[in-house]
């Protein structure tokens, strides 16, 4: 199976308000309710291609039930979460059905104690050597070391298992200097990661710094992947408008089940862009609709050069 | 005791949030979580000035289980609560730490059967033979019919239990036809009852509806009540500023408690008025300052005449 690590999982709510006007008072119209956290995201659009996939990272409190819950009704996805005592974090997007724009309030999460990110230390390592591969995805909770995800990337090495890293910040820099095989930060992580603005260098400096793989997310304009074996850009049919939550975990996900299936990096990035754009066009925010990626799947143009032998 | 009824409960979340910008992302600095909804509310001030509280209502799903958690660690206050299969609502209040201004996101709460409905009324009635005088607060939640409180007047009536109406809307004016001892509307629920802006006349009007006393509350102007025993005005001392958040429900825990002990009107008006003025001058939003409260006792002016016998 396909193992993926959200640290900081979240139970994701949307509410739809007619308009958004601060200092005012709203009566929501709609509110809708779903598990969180990018490593739930992937899990998710893994079991909808058909992986077999098992989620872990915390969960805790009345928040963290429901998100249980939800997950229990998620077909193919099994649920290996560890118990903390704070409550999972809550993140509330408020859409204005007005302008269609989204304002985000996102909880910080539970604090975390040393006790309990051992005990997950050790549920991790105990599920590595059933993965296929790991992502190892999102921001840290309170109380998790910044280092933690070294420590994640180290493990999976060790159990000779294909690691993927998604996250930003001092969590990606202390990471990446672990050499995990494939990171896929977007434009503005890749530029805090190198300093440099520009795809290309930013990209090749971030394989200095420890990545095996890069896959560069460069949102309407595709993918940039920098590997060993060669480098590649893929982009999608055309500049689609739509709702671009999620789209990088569709990504993600994208990458991670070509890599298990064995495939080459074009086929690769040719699936995550087409499952990336699927999901920018889904009318439900993080959701892909399969006829269009399935269709998009022969749209998605990948130029590149193999690295010379 | 003293029975509140709160058919909408609700988990009163606060985020506070560094600026408040629509249509960008927020990390939220501070989370706060407190039963809510406005029977709640007067139940804890009641328990404060040491009277015995039972609260009723509805709670469902998680939420629900979060606001019976919390209220567990309210001393003084019995959860009588009916269970609902649908979830107890979220109240969101986003303060800017900037301007220190509240933006408040309400959710409509869980749609009511009409099988919890009746199983509500029965718990209810058995609840009236041990109460000395019931408030009815707040909104409805869907699913509950609009005659709701129509139907729960007439039941403490019949039990001979006073009972004070707290809501608006089409509610209040089905609820005040059922002749309620007590109403307690602010200005503009008053004026949407009665079609005056002109509080006098709104509050004659209100009485002509139904109501036997009613007694307005007109923000940092005090109360106005006229009853069958006269009418009077209530002021504190000055203009405080503050957060008005919960000043409606301490006026009503202090005329129901004031009511209780047997107190004249003056007296009544006197308690609520200073409870009120003293909850916008808490630094928590919908706390009182004992402190204050007390001090403000002896400052509010209370002018008036007893009707002619």
């Amino acid at each position: 199976m396909i193992l993926t690590v959200t640290l900081n999982t979240a139970l994701d709510i949307t509410y739809r308000v007619p308009a958004l006007r601060p200092h005012t008072s709203h009566r929501v119209s709609e509110v809708t309710e779903r598990p969180g956290g990018k490593g739930l995201n992937v899990a998710r659009v893994l079991a909808a291609l058909g992986h077999e996939v098992t989620v872990t990272g915390f969960t805790g409190g009345a928040t963290g039930q429901v998100v249980q819950e939800l997950l229990t009704g998620a077909p193919g996805v099994v649920d290996a979460l560890v118990p903390v005592t704070g409550p999972t974090r809550r993140t509330i997007a408020v859409v204005d059905e007005q302008t269609g724009d989204t304002t985000q309030l996102n909880e910080p999460g539970p604090t975390v104690t040393p006790t309990e990110w051992s005990a997950f230390q050790e549920a991790y390592e105990d599920l590595l050597p059933s993965s296929t591969a790991v992502a190892l995805c999102g921001s840290l909770p309170p109380g998790v070391p910044v280092g933690a995800y070294a420590v994640l990337v180290r493990a999976a090495k060790a159990a000779e298992v294909p690691v993927l890293l998604d996250t930003s910040g001092e969590a990606l820099r202390r990471g990446v200097a672990a050499r995990p095989d494939i990171i896929k930060p977007n434009a503005e992580e890749l530029a805090e990661l190198t300093g440099s603005h520009e795809p290309l260098r930013a990209t090749q400096d971030a394989r200095r710094r420890g990545a095996r793989s890069v896959v560069a997310s460069l949102g309407s304009q595709g993918l940039l992947a920098v590997t060993p074996e060669g480098r590649w850009r893929s982009t999608p049919p055309s500049r689609l408008h739509g709702n671009p939550t999620g789209a990088g975990d569709a990504a993600v996900a994208g990458l991670l089940s070509a890599l298990v299936e064995k495939l080459p990096w074009p086929e690769r990035l040719t699936r995550a862009t087409a499952l990336s754009t699927a999901t920018v066009a889904s009318p439900v925010a993080g959701e892909f609709d399969r006829g269009t990626y399935e269709e998009l799947l022969g749209r998605v143009t990948v130029t590149g050069e193999v690295t010379a032998a």
